[in-house]
């Protein structure tokens, strides 16, 4: 039996602060156990093609005026902290068929996506009770209701603007929650070049003997004085309290008795209004593909470009001629199902950062949700993705003024040198739906949930010596870095003052 | 001694509201009082060049997911309903040297603007006694604070930029109050084609023997039983109530002893309550300017243009140099004084409407905040104020991609036709602050104002016989024409409800 004063459970940014925090505060004794071999967790820099590197994680610095990593950073020197770039930008957006949509003064899609979010908003504020339905069906509500107030073109497109949400949630309008829709930003948002700069600072704070990787946690014993942590090899540490940052798609499963990989036994187990709050919580999936190409042919002008699920005119005609709304919902359903498991690339808005506007590196970043998401991270190789993709992609090249078509050279084989065409020299994707380790991205909320009852459960027991970290269990930053981040601090602060902050005068990082 | 059971006094939106709302319930003895030889108030629908109509009252329907008066609209047959276009979209902003500052990727000024308003929210949000302070001063404080996080450009134009407020609040950003300065928008705008339609309409619901027109009230007298109402002219009416109209720019002087033009005197005198409110409100004066031209030589592709105030990389070197807050707010307060008195045109931004784009109209209109408004309503005839808006106006066009120099034809003379050049037919101004009966445009808020307590001050009392309403009485379309025509709704139901509804059955407008 080891002894240690804190046991961390993963070495993400939440695990990271917690101990660096516990180090600061004069912590002598304690131990992160992660289950990879590498710290970081959701937060993971990968090398492509030509050394460059990306972000398959989080890549933003969100909530600017009020994220605390962010501001810590900023306070650095410009040596040790992550470069970013504030790199919001009015939005390229094209359909298919019809071409560029965006800043169009006959349709304003942009004017109309916020009249719509605020149709949300005042749903669910006039009315507390108000049923929660998914975002799906607020759009073809607020269609419904406000048609004789819109262009037929309005009609068609504004459902797939709003789309654009996916890309927030990570999950599909037809899974989202439409009462959790909203995301109040604070402050303009940041690309971080790179994350891995900012795990290496914040892991660089802990005694590197404190962390051991590769190393599983299968049991919290807490029916003793002291909390007793099993790893998937039998080692046991006693300690005074545990903190739990393993993400709340793996906690999940601490509820059921199936045993899996990264599964915790509780004993005795989680108390029940964990197991309920559970039930009133989803995880999304955002997932990420990376084109890389060998040179920047395309405009470098605009960071940002959503490419449209595909409509028709016959939406419209639908909406105009609907006697209620509850038929409306069905038929629309019907009409807008997904068949991108027989190939079909225009199912789900794509929105691609071009990496090119703002840094050297010649690559376009895509960002999907799920179910789109787990198809394409399921695929076998490069040739599928680029079969699936290369419809898109040639569009997406189009809006930036390049329409060569695309070479392909996976194999960097092709004697491309002079030629004004895009080289694809290599696709990554995200594989988070296939890692065993994160099921996915973050915390998300279908119709019904409410993210309060999972976070007021996991924090508000102010005599448990089981703590919980980590991006679901907060709300200040909540499914970001910074929540995350955040979320350690608080955590380290908490059992600080309960071991009398380890009998030292307190330090803050 | 005319015996009635309401008067109404003031037969602008709220008054005419009241009036046709009481009708509706029942009631069988009402007058209407107004001071004007017409009704509508501050909507005031005018005659231009070639029998065009503008608005040089309000203009817009606000807010039109919650609009009252908008929804109940949209439900009439279109021939009974004044038209509207939703005329919102991305405005074409430009700087007097640098052209064009809108929707440039590399400032995003835009997206800074965003940015500015949620800090501003945010000082307030964080701490309830946050002191607060003028618009200018937290433009400096958050250009401060983030200085290393903005370009050099964006440090001089977002300034400028940030100034469009003041076309919503009809004050300049020294006098604007900076907790006072959210604007949370319930939809989409609709500019209104014209508002006369609409003050016809409710007015026509009206018995028309009830209007009083080019009756001023002098007196209140709610010491007896019943209330007495005295004209001018030494008319007197007993009533049950009184809806007292008036604007809170006139209604201000029923504190002060000095004798004017459509001042009231109440006996007893106004409640302390109100009194003290009074020392917390403050009135604006949007202004308009309305530019007729001959033919429309100019592109209809969007409707808003913003010409910024002057700036120069001058402010830039002081916010990157300044030491302290303070200092810095005070140099700059220096380096941005007005000179529009002698002739200055670039001190303010200048918003224009481009009715061409929604109409067959081929005239410009500006809206300006005070105190350019009261200057500019002040000055004598259409060579002076064309004098000081030529310089503007020339580039306004210009951004419209028009660059013909403009042809002044006021006395219709000119021999344009086959011409390509902008034809300038007639100005027309506003002149709500010479208005007697106006003094200004609306209600407004200077830092440490707080408008609840005029609101709830003037419409808490529930016993009182002496009732209020108007833009300034009412939180939900407070400075709005729907919620001027709201609180006429609210005075005309309660006092139904005080008289047992008239003895009738209750119906509703």
């Amino acid at each position: 039996m080891i002894e240690k004063q804190v046991v961390v459970i993963g070495a993400g940014i939440s695990g990271l602060k917690t101990a660096s925090e516990l180090y600061a505060k004069g912590c002598k004794s304690c131990v992160v156990l992660e289950a990879r071999d590498r710290i970081g967790g959701r937060l993971y820099t990968a090398p492509g093609y030509n050394n460059n590197k990306y972000d398959l994680g989080a890549s933003w610095h969100h909530d600017t005026l009020v994220n605390g990593l962010f501001l810590e950073e900023v306070g650095l020197p410009k040596e040790e902290r992550a470069a970013f770039v504030f790199d919001d930008d009015a939005m390229i957006v094209f359909d298919k068929e019809r071409g560029r949509v965006d800043q169009d003064p006959e349709m304003a899609l942009e004017v109309l996506m916020e009249e719509l979010l605020k149709f949300n908003q005042l749903q669910y504020f006039e009315d507390l009770d108000v049923k929660d339905v998914n975002y799906f069906e607020t759009i073809v509500k607020y269609l419904y209701e406000r048609r004789d107030l819109l262009t037929d073109e309005q009609i068609q497109y504004l459902p797939q603007v709003a789309r654009f949400m996916e890309s927030w949630h990570g999950i599909d309008w037809k899974t989202q929650s439409s009462k959790c829709l909203e995301i109040a930003h604070q402050g303009r948002n940041a690309f971080v070049l790179n994350y891995d700069t900012i795990v290496k600072r914040v892991g660089s704070a802990i005694p590197q003997e404190w962390i051991k990787m590769e190393t599983e946690v299968s049991e919290i014993d807490s029916e003793g004085k002291k909390v007793v942590v099993t790893t998937k090899t039998g080692e046991k540490y006693a300690c005074d309290y545990v903190v739990v940052t393993i993400p709340q798609s793996i906690l999940a499963h601490s509820l059921k008795p199936e045993p899996r990989k990264g599964r915790i036994e509780f004993n005795p187990p989680l108390a029940s209004g964990i197991q309920d709050a559970f039930k009133k919580t989803h995880y999304g999936s955002l997932g990420k593909v990376v084109f890389e190409f060998k040179d920047c042919c395309w405009s470098r002008k605009r960071s940002r470009v959503l490419s449209l699920g595909s409509s028709t005119p016959d939406i419209t005609a639908k909406v105009r001629d609907a006697d209620d709304l509850a038929s409306l919902v069905e038929k629309l359903n019907l009409d807008t199902q997904y068949n991108f498991k027989n190939g079909e690339s225009w199912d789900f808005p794509l929105f691609f950062v071009n990496l090119a506007k703002h840094t050297d590196i010649p690559s376009l970043i895509l960002l999907m949700a799920d179910p789109l998401t787990a198809y394409i991270e399921s695929l076998p190789d490069k040739e599928k993705l680029y079969e699936y993709f290369e419809p898109i992609l040639t569009k997406v090249l189009q809006a930036l003024d390049c329409t060569e078509p695309i070479v392909k050279d996976f194999d960097d084989k092709s004697t491309s040198d002079g030629i004004s065409s895009p080289v694809l020299k290599n696709i990554m994707t995200t594989k988070w739906t296939l890692d065993e380790y994160a099921l996915g991205a973050y915390s998300a909320c279908e119709p019904g949930d409410d993210p309060m009852d999972l976070i007021l459960s996991l924090t508000n027991n102010q005599t448990s010596k089981i703590r919980f970290a980590g991006e679901h269990t907060i709300m200040d930053g909540a499914g970001c870095v910074y929540g995350a981040w955040g979320s350690g601090k608080r955590e380290a602060a908490f059992i600080a003052d309960k071991l009398g902050n380890f009998g030292s005068h307190s330090k803050t990082l």
